[in-house]
């Protein structure tokens, strides 16, 4: 993409980025520069209906739009928490209940003049780590996101797969039958895996703090609840990695999001559990890496969605 | 495909599937018909050298190319029981341990005057099923064998997806701690749902029987560890497609196989399974359907392999 930059008739895209709690927005040069002065930012959540939910996602872009003087924008990149649905052009969030069915075309009709590319969030990531991330020169790889959720994206044969309705990469929604030494959890990998699942089992043990930062100070302090809790969380989610590597024969996968960082050798947890479900060398050859992006990762991807089309 | 063939400047191309027991190779018209004179089949098994391998496979492609009298070959496909390695063009299939590293291109070498494309066995299924059978029209899609053993391949956003080395698919490689209600297996689903590893389960409940064949005649006449054995396996493979059709997103998978019909109603016991573990509606709109090919699936595949190049 960077190549292409020179020749391209506007200067910035309209970067945005629809999620459980908020949704961002903002412009972004064509060599991939967030421009600071431009992110904005606008509640979403549970009890957010979709007009309400409609209004804060234009008003963000409105936002964004109006503070660089001067910008070319010529394509607006949404990526969006899912599910989604990409032939009728329309998100779904799991965690914005009531915002069923939001059709991304109406609202953000007319704001630029030009072509309004979607993805899920998750296909975002991974072109934001294969384009200035952890996952740059790979041909075959995936992004994955652990935190209040657990999502992922793919980049395949250097492209971004999408899959039948746009949610290719979804690694949080599998079904996990039993993790560890038998544990039986019947859920997906995000229930059990990501920040919240991960706390409620702690506490369930008897842990009393109440939040994943909570969780990273006890882990630090050595508390065996809160190391096991972790240990736990890295193996299912490393487990889920080996099957995805062994599916899709990737190079590498990147791992972003908050709660990849309750512990610092979450990674390596991770990488381990992966390294002993993978039963074929090409599966164990794949790297498990940290993420090569700040928080813009989610703005970057949704920037890349709309510069490579 | 069927489209460029009137522009291709030949009329066939030669088709290689290169198994755990067997080399079967053909020449196959560029509409698609094999060329039944022409196909010609060489053992090859576990006990069979790489220089024996290599020879077999060489002598089953210079029958099939001397079948037809008149017939312009202008490239070869080569379809292999995996591990594959695309990037040093070998392969390395588990069931001839003793060909490992068996070179392609050496092997083949000189017989026609044209490309020789590699690829997993499993992707050729996909692209077979995808070019004439149950996968025709998809855009995203999967195919796979149960037979000895469970393989694998995607077509997605209506490409043959090959990943870093090749294995994509490979879906028996995937590690299956847990199936049905919490027996244990810690394998390979291969090794759980497949033809062999079905026959021990039941041997081992106490079934007397030998062979897949034996076992569908005790399913079909009600003996009730059969009916368990076959419920387990198809159960396994669903449990597997669910994940797939959730990390990829897929449209359709096709299920071939001789394994596959061990009993009449083996396929929809799959799609049960894949339906209960499917947790989002996209997952569970994936269709589960038998192979829309009869055994010439795999030369059929390694044909278009060939053209689609």
């Amino acid at each position: 993409m960077p190549d292409t930059a020179t020749t391209l008739p506007f200067t910035h895209v309209l970067a945005v980025d629809i999620g459980g709690t908020k949704v961002d927005a903002a412009l972004v040069s064509v060599e991939g520069e967030v421009e600071r002065a431009s992110v904005a930012r606008r509640p979403t959540g549970r009890e957010a209906d979709r007009a309400q939910i409609a209004r804060y996602v234009r008003e963000a872009a409105v936002a964004a739009l109006a503070a660089v003087p001067g910008a070319r924008v010529g394509a607006i990149g949404v990526g969006s928490a899912g599910p989604v649905d990409l032939p009728s052009r329309s998100v779904s969030p799991l965690n914005l209940p009531l915002a069923a069915g939001l059709q991304i075309d109406e609202v953000l009709d007319g704001l630029v003049d030009g072509p309004i590319h979607l993805a899920l969030d998750g296909t975002c990531i991974a072109l934001a780590e294969h384009w200035r991330g952890a996952l740059v020169g790979c041909h075959d790889a995936m992004a994955i996101v652990v935190s209040t959720g657990v999502g992922g994206g793919f980049v395949l044969a250097g492209e971004p797969v999408r899959g039948a309705s746009g949610n290719a990469g979804h690694l949080g929604q599998i079904f996990v039958r039993t993790i560890d030494d038998g544990e039986v959890v019947a859920s997906t990998l995000e229930a059990v895996a990501a920040g919240p699942g991960t706390v409620a089992w702690a506490r369930a043990q008897g842990w009393e703090g109440l939040t994943g930062l909570d969780l990273a100070a006890s882990h630090a302090a050595g508390d065996d609840i809160a190391v096991r809790a972790v240990r736990r969380s890295a193996t299912a989610v490393g487990q889920a990695i080996a099957a995805a590597a062994t599916l899709c024969d990737l190079e590498a996968v990147a791992i972003a999001g908050g709660f990849s960082q309750v512990a610092p050798d979450y990674i390596d947890q991770v990488r381990a559990a992966a390294q002993a479900a993978s039963l074929h060398a090409y599966a164990r050859r794949c790297r498990i890496v940290g993420s090569g992006l700040d928080g813009d990762g989610p703005l970057l991807g949704a920037a890349a969605l709309a510069l490579q089309a």
